[in-house]
């Protein structure tokens, strides 16, 4: 993929008449107006998206993209990198902990390998190695334009392979020790806010480990040129360079996941921070693809909440996790399957003899 | 039941030793430390309540007490009473909200008939009528004493038959028009608060719709003596004279299902506003009962967070619902069994390769 295609993907569609039928159709159910909250717009918007009034999730795909950081140079973490590898190991067994709590849902785990640095295969770990981990971003670039692109690349091909195994949504997940150090970095480069302010703790670092983390951040946009405040408004250049060079090549292949699920109508779930900025820096490089994206919850990092504001999303749980690998988003599915069964299925007005609620224009 | 054995209902049993083996549990789990957020202590609550360090929540039951409220004289709803029964016949044959919403959930429903106005008997519907609907608080105690007693004993027995089926966890709902203004009504009185700022549109009324509430529920407090800011640490005798006054019998009931929980060790789930406030008025009737008490979403009505905070529970939903049914207690089902698949089933550090993290002491 060139960067012209990349910025030149377009919308599949969404369509605004079928936005209006579905809230149209909730007024028909035997309920209070509005009743189910933002569950209401949100079946709304899928459908949107899917444009079908009646939206089929049915089939559902957790992508998760695994990739290694070469800023755990630095002592950011409290583990080293080699765990990236061993974690993804277990989610082919489904014995990660994302997998563990999906043994009951009918959600399909794509684990990819787009970067771990050790040279791993196992079945089920689909292979789509772009480098072995990034370069240590307090160094040097995190990766050239070309691997941005493939990683980029490599999230579209994976929600195409989902959609042809029946995928109507699709949930976002990551592994990768150091990523809330990259993705923070991208943050604060994106939004010219201050890293003192927006890094947090990760899986769990101590006080001194964060404040290598904040430094290291620091650094790392000083060497690359992103000064406190430096660019409010990127455009999509700016924003596939700050990817290049302080992201991760899990948080690439997560910005192609958001492309590919606006290029192929598919509603897309956000997990956690890092999930959230790949999010932002697509939106940033693809304007117009924050349409298919979907939050899940606020997650404990600083980041998530900033990000959710900008791309104007509402995140329903609110449960204070940092467990990554999807684990958020995935906790989104059996709240709208609950939400569509509703919808679906839910008495209407007209099979009983319950007086219809009225929409009443409100002053206050 | 009387009212002493009522104040002298005793703890079923907690054991902090149990929460601490769960606690502990969940750190050997191959993740981030507490990465699964506030799901860890509430399993670990879970497990404390039952006395279980592996809890079971399998069993899964909704009690929804149905009932009518005199106070719809005042015109402070949009639909009259005749949808309280509507919507329980519904219930008897899984077609009201939560019915269709659970379809795909292995939730037992148990729709209670505590005090609907019109006789009514469906296969299905538990009738347990205490009266017919209660007074119109605002010019009469909604109901005498003993029918309140009546009605807190109906909920214990509804936990206890809950329980012979096979319950681990209770859910409780509502139906009954004009119970945001009675349930509101009561939170002024045990809080003290101003109705003018706590009082919502319930199902939806306008904005005139919304000032006769207002008015009918300061009418109400005036009438049984609960000016502004009049008892803010309410006792048992206090508390209940605030249900029997201004309350509605599935309030009552509802404060017997928290009752019931606490006797048996059992973890419930607060749904919305009223279901809230009998949480409230049972934590003051029994002191100590809030520690079997789970919180699932913040609800639209504004008195779910002040009930929240005075209980110290934080709701992991945020979705501005306002169906009633118990719909926003059974959302958190799924992701408790999700927290619990983890829980139980997740990879153990000691079986892998990955280092354990540790706690670490934070000066921060």
């Amino acid at each position: 993929m060139t960067k012209e295609e990349l910025f030149n993907i377009k919308n599949g569609g969404y369509s605004e008449d079928v936005y209006k039928e579905a809230a149209a159709e909730w007024d028909r159910i035997a309920k209070p107006l509005g009743g189910l909250g933002v569950f209401e717009p949100l079946i709304c918007r899928i459908a949107a998206i899917q444009g079908e009034s009646v939206p089929d999730i049915s089939g559902k795909a957790l992508i998760i993209m695994c990739a290694d950081n070469g800023v755990t140079e630095e002592k950011v973490t409290q583990t080293d990198s080699s765990v990236t590898a061993d974690v993804a190991e277990l989610m082919t067994r489904d014995q990660s902990s994302v997998g563990v709590m999906c043994r009951d849902c009918s959600i399909d785990i794509y684990p990819v390998d787009i970067g771990i640095k050790e040279d791993i295969s196992f079945p089920g770990l689909i292979g789509r190695k772009v480098r072995h981990g990034t370069e240590n971003i307090c160094k040097a670039p995190a990766m050239d334009e070309g691997d941005a692109l493939a990683a980029i690349e490599c999230g579209i091909d994976m929600v195409e392979l989902a959609m042809e195994k029946g995928a109507g949504v699709i949930c976002t997940g990551e592994m990768g020790i150091g990523n809330t150090t990259t993705s923070t970095a991208m943050l604060c480069a994106l939004t010219g806010e201050d890293p003192e302010a927006l890094t947090g703790r990760g899986a769990g670092i101590d006080d001194e480990g964060l404040r290598r983390k904040k430094d290291a951040i620091g650094k790392a946009l000083e060497l690359h040129g992103y000064g406190l405040g430096a660019h409010r408004n990127p455009d999509p250049a700016y924003a596939l360079g700050v990817l290049q060079n302080l992201g991760g090549l899990d948080i690439a292949g997560l910005v192609g996941v958001y492309a590919g699920a606006y290029m192929h109508r598919l509603p897309v779930v956000i997990d956690g921070v890092i999930s959230a900025v790949a999010a932002l820096c697509a939106s940033c490089i693809i304007p117009g693809c924050g349409q298919n994206m979907i939050a899940s919850h606020t997650g404990r990092e600083r980041g998530v909440k900033l990000v959710l504001e900008r791309l104007k999303l509402h995140a329903v749980l609110d449960a204070s996790m940092a467990l990554g690998e999807g684990s958020g988003s995935v906790m989104l599915m059996p709240l709208l399957d609950m939400a569509l069964n509703l919808y679906r299925y839910g008495t209407r007005f007209s099979d009983t003899d319950i007086q219809q609620y009225e929409r009443i224009p409100l002053k206050g």
